[in-house]
């Protein structure tokens, strides 16, 4: 049976939304996500949230009703409360129906299984929260066995890259490692490191992909290291035929990892 | 001569600051973009700040000065200020080292000329200004002759989708119609008009497009109304193999872009 708590003061609602900074989520080992969407996806990727808030008048919504089963099933709480508090724990005007709060969880490296797909995402120095999430979504779309986040990355766990995700990252594995953990565990088997750059002359359509492909996205303003370059097995580019001569390192990858499905599926 | 403002009550710096606002920018015809490089960009495509507030610690920088010089040959006025303030009309901890206001613009429909590139790209209803950004973003990389904006779309100029657009603002017009102004100037002309739905079968890579394409994109949670899927000389879909079912919209559109821009120039 749902508790319900309405008051701002309540310890829990505090400390919940204190894990809208980096430093209380990796405290706690907790963070949030919100929507019925997502929540959703995130059951039927089996994971529950430890603590679910949901809005009174969307009690008797029938996904909000299989979360509480679940979640309570699970040993989890679940908490009736109001739109304020909703709008309180997840930082907008217009809140939405529920919000959960989840244990953080990683992949190691090591039981990563490049036998379950062709296509793996790897991120390198990303620092926009959004770009993170949009680059799970498209994971999640053209089914990448997973995304490896190399050296210091924004946190997948940041209230923004979880709502870009839009529930992918609960569904698709995410790991984190350093370069020098990384290109050791790549090479322990089979994989094509692909880079993204603008120093190579090689178009992304004329180049030929080998599964499994590991596609290499470097930061936003900087992009890869020539040193991390130098390690890949093939470098592409994108035709760029405007002024900017860049592109949304989100959208890059995307297109890269289009073009590699559409390689593979041949 | 620039002046110096280092007053945050000054009324220009409270006038600027509103910008931040749809209402003021829409009273005032004018919208703010900071940074040196969008600025620069803006200054290349032939378009200058009515104003321009620069950090007295960059005005030995050749770009600022580059800037600073344009700005007061075209009648504008450059103002020395200090990083305070440079914060508070960007609303950013890290300033900028340069924030200039702008007067907006748009392109009449009628003044698109679609002999001018092979890809148009059409949003319907956007909601996120990021998207927005970052698909003039794409909409710079890919060539388009243009962004038109259908229906109520999210304001081109507000603070996140200059941002997100790293410039291309300034690089490819962008016009706003209704549905019902867009479709008869569509049809006035040479044009295939490809719609994204996910209630085709065609799959995008092996359907045939036809310069000049129109590349539309609806809204991100509801997708195109089925009506304006009707109007479309062709609907296609993006393979998705994961749980989610979606792409961001911005990813969407720059994948069918890429795709379309590799076809015509097979």
């Amino acid at each position: 049976m749902p508790r319900e708590i309405t008051a701002f003061s309540n310890t829990l609602v505090k400390r919940v939304r204190s894990l809208r900074d980096k430093k209380h989520r990796k405290a706690e080992g907790l963070f949030l996500a919100e929507g019925l969407r997502i929540l959703t996806e995130a059951r039927e990727a089996g994971r529950l949230p430890e603590y679910l808030f949901f809005a009174a008048d969307s009690a008797r919504h029938a996904l909000v009703l299989a979360l509480v089963d679940a979640v309570e099933a699970a040993g989890g709480e679940a908490i009736q409360t109001s739109h304020d508090i909703l709008s309180k724990l997840s930082g907008k005007d217009n809140p939405q129906a529920v919000v959960g709060v989840f244990p953080e969880f990683t992949t190691p490296l090591a039981a990563l299984d490049r036998s379950t797909s062709p296509i793996w995402l790897v991120a390198e120095r990303l620092r926009d929260p959004g770009n993170l999430g949009t680059i799970l979504r498209t994971g999640d779309a053209v089914g990448a066995g997973g995304l490896i986040l190399v050296d210091d990355c924004v946190d997948p766990f940041s209230v923004e890259a979880v709502r870009a995700s839009m529930g992918a990252l609960f569904t698709i594995p995410i790991a984190q490692a350093r370069w020098d953990e990384f290109l050791p565990w790549l090479r322990s088997g089979p994989g094509q490191l692909v880079g993204l750059s603008l120093q190579t002359n090689q178009d992304y359509r004329s180049a030929s992909y080998q599964a499994p492909t590991f596609l290499l996205t470097g930061n936003e303003a900087q992009g890869l290291p020539d040193v991390y370059e130098t390690e890949c097995d093939l470098l592409v580019k994108l035709p760029m035929l405007g002024k900017a001569d860049s592109l949304n390192a989100a959208v890059a990858t995307a297109v890269m990892a289009y073009e590699v499905l559409a390689q593979h599926r041949r």
